[in-house]
């Protein structure tokens, strides 16, 4: 599996800075971010900017034992040339820092970051959005509508919601749930060859587009045991995974399956693609975090913008302690920032 | 996780060989038993026997380029006073050697090589069977009428079905399914708190008899993502995991969950429980895969007898070009091996 981006892009940073929302400022988001600014030379970040909370950061750091200058900024153009001294903030929304207590303070702050950072990457002027997290229930009282980030962000970019196609991806391994948060029992008679081939249509386009990979090879799982095994244990891998599989060959697309799934994500098999693409949450998500728990990102594709996300929660339980790893959002702020620079070329190319 | 077993028992020898159905000869089985044998001594294997198939397996090493000579014994007994010098096995029924080519007299030998397997561990004189793999849609045609070989060494040892409770053991972790081989759509109808207060008891047992660990940590998995959040994705979890957890706490077993699947196979959640009990193949099966490929073994908790299994399958396809792996098959030897000794030591003890 080619987990880097490819080609010389990936090497050049995007000349517009990423835009961070800052999630839940009772969670863990603030402190990571900070804590990502303080490692940006060993890791190598491009720069990045917060939207909004100056005031939470400071403390966020501060608690974390991070020495981290804020440097408000009220343009993003700016961010790039005073990344180095601090965390640039954009002057917008912010809220006290009560890290595992929810409020509506916070969770207005954090819808209004979010809003913020989408509308910066829609108009142009951010390269990309990494978005903290949130916790969907809290936030749904206080005005959020989506089901999550990844509806929010198509909604605000003009995307269909059926076409912003969630994908993890870890140092190992990507994988893409085809159905995400519903209950299990639900999700037989959500599968459509329709529903699968429009999704598997854009991963091939966006992996195309902004990871750098010409003719992604796609695996597909199968729903049941063993792929169903011929029909003996179930039968929509005959009825409907498989007859999509067809569709996306004949349409060119390097697309195989329906592969059982419990052997799939096994090392040696991991080697045939560039991305599984899973009938449910539980057969995605649960081969990444086995395989790269803190390292996990969140990416939407099928945006016309491009956005990533750590792939963990609000951890409301550890915020403030020091104890949550900010590898997810270091790796989501790579990503953002590769996916970004591969755009640009092309667009400087086209 | 403990995944050794413990205890001065796991270093003695059970006094009895262990026995080795083949599986079918036209699967990798006869090779595996084979290679087994010739790296006994790196590996420190206990004595086995094979249950018939002296040619197939004269051929399938020969095959496989490995000098392993067959000791033909007619009473198991023999087998540890031979068992340096070659390969023991039983007199049984036998079978030609045809890689990937599975026909009735190959089905007719796994079942007969199979049936002298439990039977030799029912009465007595075997420490333990370790199964070689089958094709079952192959040998239904044949008389195999159960579901599996777990079901057919449930009914040799006369116990019933539902307290013979397949766990999957590798070096990284444990997992028992809950549902097996169904259709995913019909797993939500299968669960009840019965089924599961009746199964996790007989993981509890198991693991303290058999693996020697007290009092063990069984962590139960939800059936929907995030564990159905509050209800807000399936219900499954409040109204029949979660009373079933808490009956079994209530009898004092060291239960916890529902967890959400995902994250819980992360390697920092892996130090908190010995067994992780999940409610369909998948969900215990693609951990285990994703991470032991080429070491799982499939363990029969609740029976009289000790049965293991490499968890692979009949691998037709490769059989024969020796490239398959012995890892699990050696593994489900070792298992085997210390299960049956601390048997024999609980009831010297006894």
């Amino acid at each position: 599996m080619n987990l880097a981006v490819s080609g010389a892009a990936a090497d050049v940073a995007s000349a517009r800075p990423l835009a961070l929302s800052l999630g839940d400022p009772a969670g863990v988001g603030p402190e990571l971010a900070a804590e990502a600014w303080a490692r940006r030379e060993e890791e190598g970040l491009p720069a990045f900017f917060a939207c909004g909370g100056a005031e939470l950061l400071a403390e966020a750091a501060r608690r974390r034992g991070l020495d981290v200058p804020i440097v408000p900024i009220t343009d993003c153009a700016e961010a790039a040339e005073v990344f180095a001294s601090g965390i640039p903030v954009l002057a917008g929304a912010d809220a006290l820092y009560r890290p595992g207590e929810p409020d509506e303070q916070g969770a207005r702050f954090a819808i209004a970051s979010l809003e913020l950072a989408s509308a910066l990457a829609v108009n142009g002027q951010a390269g990309a959005i990494v978005t903290g997290p949130i916790a969907k229930s809290h936030l749904a009282r206080y005005g959020f509508t989506q089901p999550g980030q990844t509806e929010f962000v198509a909604d605000a970019s003009g995307t269909p919601r059926d076409d912003a196609v969630m994908m993890l991806a870890g140092p190992s391994l990507r994988t893409v749930p085809l159905t995400v948060h519903t209950a299990l029992s639900a999700v037989p008679e959500l599968l459509t060859v329709d529903l699968i081939a429009r999704r598997v249509r854009v991963v091939a386009a966006w992996l195309e587009r902004d990871f750098g990979i010409e003719r992604p090879r796609i695996a597909i799982t199968g729903l049941n045991p063993h792929a169903g095994e011929d029909g003996r244990m179930g039968t929509e891998e005959q009825r409907v995974i498989a007859p999509a599989i067809a569709l996306l060959q004949q349409e060119g697309l390097a697309v195989t399956g329906p592969h059982p799934a419990d052997a799939l994500f096994a090392p040696r098999e991991r080697d045939a693609y560039d991305v599984a693409v899973c009938m449910y949450h539980d057969q995605a998500l649960i081969p990444i975090k086995t395989l790269d728990f803190d390292q996990g990102v969140n990416v939407t594709l099928g945006l016309p913008i491009v956005r990533t996300s750590p792939d963990h929660g609000t951890a409301f339980g550890i915020a403030g302690s020091g104890r949550a790893s900010a590898g997810a959002t270091i790796a989501a702020i790579h990503l953002a920032g590769q996916c970004a620079a591969r755009r640009a070329a092309r667009l400087g190319a086209g």
